[in-house]
């Protein structure tokens, strides 16, 4: 179809990490130089990146520069690896529930583990973080292949959050299916909701669509079930940022609630997501942590100029919530789709 | 209880309308004056007043102010009473969804076909718009009332909207009922709708809580099933802005997808509305016009400094939605409460 662009979050230069703001989008495309370990740390945390596979390759990246820093100061290899050790622990505690950040840093410390000196491990590292970026575009087009054969040769999707190629290294997961769907000549138009408070439909979704000529409305969250209820929503296909081996999946507040209106007015809703979303250790959903941001995400409009809300209020807000897997037609993998996902299919899945 | 103020969005001066400016709320409390009728049809759709019940009254000092202007300007009784009409037209075109507009207005047209002559017609219907403020207030305490008697002693209300007495002439419907329950003592937390894309809930809602030491949360309108999912929140109560003879009922937007998620959870689902909100004439919701706004209220940030999507982005912005009298626990007016309502009761209860 060739309309398709390649917009990515992260360019690494072999010395840096340079990222797009993704605060600044959709009006401004800047671009922010990660020289240290601390200010990937930072980017994640202040969401200059954001998106459950792109925090995990950016914190792959931030692992890579780490090691850099840590060689020039180190004593001595013990040291050397306490001290990459750390960089690790520091870049974990940016955000609490996407595992795909937890699942990066593990194969990092695995290539760490291995190394037996210095200078190969600060090698490896690299190598590891190129490779987990490029693995991330792979594994986004074949969940977009596999999401794009379930659906038909017209349909309406409604989409939430951004899942896109800014939330992944390329491609995307949710909208990488919809990518998929419009390359394979398929009849799509999207409805995005703008997912307050952070705004990731309004301003990361609708740019990406916009930049490739999807045709797309932008609704605000509440409008959803008024055109589930109309019959103008064929399809939803959500992204995830863990989900637990009974396929419970915890994704961005707000999408419990479309699975509800989806089980409701029956309508698919699809999770799609890479393998390295599912954290196998959790039973359900209800051990994965939901992240509480901070109230001013509530309290001022995104621009941070406008206040919308009396001084002293006091605010509630979760950043995700988690979708029982009942209300779940199907996760999409890269390696397949689970249907009807729980326990025993995502077990018998994760065995093959 | 003492705490509770007497929030009023309007004044009458005997000569001209005083309106909150309810567009700058929170963060400025700033009174319109409108001594033209024309002036008081733009307040209306420029959203100055908001709120079925509050346009409803506005509109009948529209026609008090035209009358008096149309006085000084008609050649005859004919011309009179042709003018007068032509001032309720305009009034009657500046909102299509909420009833309490027409309501109100044919009250008014009664008054003007009764009259004889100009100046008994002028002094009659100021005397009737005052009489409708009046009621309106008495009518929201007898609504608070019945309402209140459903609550238990302790109970987690979640609201859309501002259906206070800011949407009123005061005291308000589904916030009258929770100013009710503070009066009789009850234990009451709110957790307060944003209410996107207008805000009404983030902005005057959490206001008017605030103004009376109300605990309240703020959350985005995406929130409210998580927090259901949770067992957090105990009770459900919305405003009306049409209530269809099956007791379909059109409301704010979001408020189909709470009272969908309300079911889901098992929680008790309000309507609070004066019986000037239905609109017997109607079968049911689907006969409901529902206004579709102006892209702009979901393109830019409330003070409209901030463009929150790509230039050019479609937008789709229905201003209400209709839930079905199905997801109705019970429809709470100033003559009592329709429970589980449908046709059969709701023609019952009119009968009466």
């Amino acid at each position: 179809m060739g309309r398709i662009k390649d917009i990515r979050p992260l360019k690494w230069t072999g010395e840096s990490l340079l990222l797009i703001d993704q605060r600044k989008l959709p009006l401004k495309e800047e671009w922010i130089e990660c020289k240290d370990y601390e200010s990937v740390a930072k980017a994640i945390e202040d969401m200059v990146v954001r998106g459950a596979p792109a925090i995990g390759v950016v914190a792959a990246y931030g692992v890579a520069i780490g090691a850099k820093q840590v060689m020039k100061e180190s004593k001595n290899f013990i040291d050397f690896k306490a001290k990459i050790e750390n960089v690790i622990n520091r870049l974990a505690s940016t955000r609490p529930t996407a595992v795909n950040l937890f699942w990066a840093l593990k194969k990092m410390k695995k290539i760490l583990e291995a190394g037996t000196n210095e200078k190969d491990i600060v090698a490896a590292l690299e190598t590891e973080a190129i490779n987990i970026e490029k693995q991330d575009v792979e594994t986004n087009k074949k969940i977009g292949y596999f999401g794009a054969e379930l659906l038909g040769s017209k349909e309406v999707i409604l989409t939430h959050c951004n899942t896109g190629a800014l939330a992944t290294a390329g491609y995307g997961t949710a909208l990488g299916v919809i990518r998929a769907a419009v390359e394979t000549g398929r009849d799509i138009l999207v409805y995005v909701d703008e997912t307050r408070p952070y705004l990731q439909g309004a301003r990361l979704t609708a740019w990406e669509l916009q930049q490739e000529d999807i045709p797309y409305y932008l609704i605000t969250d509440n409008m959803a079930g008024y055109f589930m209820s109309r019959g103008e929503i064929t399809c939803i296909i959500v992204g995830a940022d863990r989900i637990a081996s009974n396929g419970d999946t915890a994704n961005k507040i707000g999408t419990y609630s479309l699975s509800v209106l989806a089980k409701e007015h029956g309508i698919p809703f699809y999770v799609a997501a890479p393998t390295s979303t599912f954290d196998l250790t959790l039973k359900s959903g209800k051990e994965i942590p939901i992240e509480e941001r901070s109230p001013d995400e509530v309290l001022f409009c995104h621009c941070k100029d406008c206040r919308i809300a009396p001084y002293n209020a006091k605010v509630r807000n979760p950043a995700f919530d988690v979708t029982p897997h009942e209300n779940i037609t199907g996760i999409i993998t890269e390696k397949g789709v689970i249907n009807s996902p729980d326990e025993e299919k995502i077990l018998e899945f994760f065995s093959k």
